[in-house]
């Protein structure tokens, strides 16, 4: 197996958990570079790291999978890891839907498997991780006989690894559109064609964290996509919602998701950009008990850091204003180059520019499906905040 | 009216909201200083900036009470202050039991007011707030016709204010043992004579995030005081519960809270030292499945922070590895001087120096009746970490 041995000076990150070896960490390497390999990391000193996949054409040139020398990468191996984390989640209790690997954090770098009942929708983020395609999807069927699995591989990022974009069945074919429970209610997913694998199954703790505060409110909530924060409140007795979203495809479901849970009368949506609107309305002056603003992240490259900071103060300020006094706003970030101190220096901000006072109600991450490793960044993207305004 | 003027260069702090001005950041008072009485302070150049009561013999001089210049402290101000309180726990859905006043937070500072059902226990910390103690209680009289009310000022804090350590009944005398409900079990309260008010509020939704990870578990916890983590996880289902307190009278009301949830079998305790007991199991090897560690703070003092943080690290590090891979610690710190990202640290370096790769499940503070103000630190004291261990 070749050997890639790190320089003298930076592989501390390495050495103390993190999987990603830059090309840039590595000195010498010994054996043949074949993308998608499997190689064997050492320090310069020749002490073993770990094992894991290579691709020369990765800025990420080694991504590793296991720290046992004794451990091989083969099908085994993915069905013994598949069944560790579907272990950890059924320990958590999510059980019906969850993510059922995420990457880093599951020691499958690159590795995103969402279980949506007998559904399961896999994305393979770097080709190391792609060639294993066939062992995984072989896994989830000694694991579960699933109803059927899709591949939503329909992602840029995996031009970066020299990976084509593409989507489709990994099963036979099944009906895309499957309907899922959660917290009480049901939601249309569109495997197919829905954003990344369908649904944000991240957000499934913090929809429930709405409960108390939406009661006989009228909520706003902007950035709706499919209204799965909207049905919440409308479930939880909200005297009104209104969810916006700019995609009129989004707005669809989101109302077949009200008929779904027969919140026709309270859940209301429209086509329209949230931008527009949240700024025409605090010149109206209109208000509401609680504001909700979830929107899609807003940069993926730290050139564009100070755009996406812009973004989340506009519309975090025009939510503070858009409340009646002692009104709620609950908002969330799922960029993941806005660390979560970073974010409430955000929202704190925005107050003072609102001339409003807050009160700190929750301030929680993703749901617990997918989990934080304190060494990987990355691991920690999601912010989910309420506060009390006055 | 007495006026207190800032000194020109330090009023920042409590311009942007913080209620405390400290006797060295006033520059001019005009007026007599009578203790507890009612004051105006102004920037140096005389505008107004809240109103407030005053103590010549606290490090802390005035505490405001209001930014209101039109808003009298009077006892209509504290019913209104109270109804406020009280509206926003029943907003955010805590109505049997709750913190109905934390303080700060509620801009009644020094003032605590525990709700437990009918029974009210209440603590006034400082001078300016223990004078409004009658109006206080009219107050609660008015809003909730209690069962009774009780004072439980025997903390030492108050001599900082020239207050004497007292408790006892502020209504006519009742029986100062109760029952009270948190998520599906009972618990005893010794309103008389239990630590701080009687019960541990703070931690009452953190407790049921145990609910799923404790399962068919072997469970250990430490500093169990009168066990409610160690009931919890014997109803959410673990195999066996151990529980660790020092204070044979915790201990004996732990049993009892266990007999009247019907947990006698699973639900055990010891009273003994938890730090030798973890100390020595450590040693010999003992397994656990979750292992929680609830301490009572380590510190109120700067000067021994250190000792409170060695006192941390101690602790988790033996928890930890008195878990069996892969098992589920859960561990609290309510120490005000060790902020979050300190505690997260000190977590993370005993997982090194017990050579453990920890996964985050969940980092949580005190429960939502307890309101964070971002600016004022010692709102954030409550610290709750569920991690799993390998």
């Amino acid at each position: 197996m070749t050997k890639v041995f790190l320089k003298k000076k930076i592989q501390n990150r390495v050495l103390q958990g993190h999987p990603w070896v830059f090309g840039n960490e590595v000195g010498t390497i010994d054996g043949p570079v074949t993308a998608g390999d499997t190689v064997d990391v050492f320090t310069h000193q020749g002490f073993f790291i770990g094992r894991g996949y290579i691709n020369p054409q990765s800025q990420i040139l080694v991504r590793l999978l296991t720290r046992d020398k004794d451990e091989q990468i083969d099908a085994e191996f993915f069905y013994r890891r598949l069944l560790k984390a579907w272990k950890y989640r059924q320990q958590l209790g999510y059980v019906e839907n969850c993510r059922l690997v995420f990457g880093e954090a599951d020691e499958m770098p690159a590795l995103v498997i969402d279980k949506f009942n007998d559904h399961f929708v896999l994305q393979t983020l770097a080709l190391g991780m792609d060639r294993w395609k066939g062992a995984i999807v072989d896994a989830l069927n000694r694991i579960f006989s699933p109803k059927g699995i899709y591949e939503r591989n329909d992602v840029p990022v995996r031009e970066l690894e020299g990976l084509p974009q593409q989507k489709g069945f990994l099963s036979a074919p099944f009906d895309t559109n499957v309907i899922i429970n959660e917290n009480g209610l049901k939601f249309h997913v569109d495997i197919e064609n829905g954003q990344k694998t369908g649904y944000f199954l991240d957000q499934q703790d913090n929809r429930r964290a709405i409960q108390h505060i939406v009661k006989g409110a009228d909520v706003l909530e902007a950035f709706c996509y499919t209204g799965t924060f909207s049905c919440h409140a409308g479930h939880y007795g909200a005297k009104s919602v209104l969810g916006l979203d700019i995609s009129e495809h989004a707005v669809n479901t989101a109302r077949r998701n009200a008929t779904l849970n027969n919140l026709d009368d309270v859940c209301k949506f429209q086509a329209v950009n949230a931008f527009d609107v949240l700024k025409q309305w605090t010149r109206e002056e209109k208000k509401f008990d609680v504001v909700i603003l979830d929107p899609p992240a807003f940069t993926k490259s730290r050139e564009n850091i100070q755009k996406a900071i812009t973004g989340y103060k506009e519309i975090n300020l025009r939510g503070m204003k858009l409340l009646k006094p002692g009104g709620f706003l609950v908002t969330a970030s799922c960029t993941n180059l806005v660390p979560p101190s970073l974010f409430l220096e955000i929202i704190d901000m925005a107050a003072k520019d609102a001339k409003k006072k807050l009160r700190q109600v929750t301030f929680q991450t993703q749901a617990q499906d997918h989990p934080i490793l304190w060494n990987i960044e990355n691991t920690t993207y999601l912010k989910f905040l309420i506060v009390e305004v006055q």
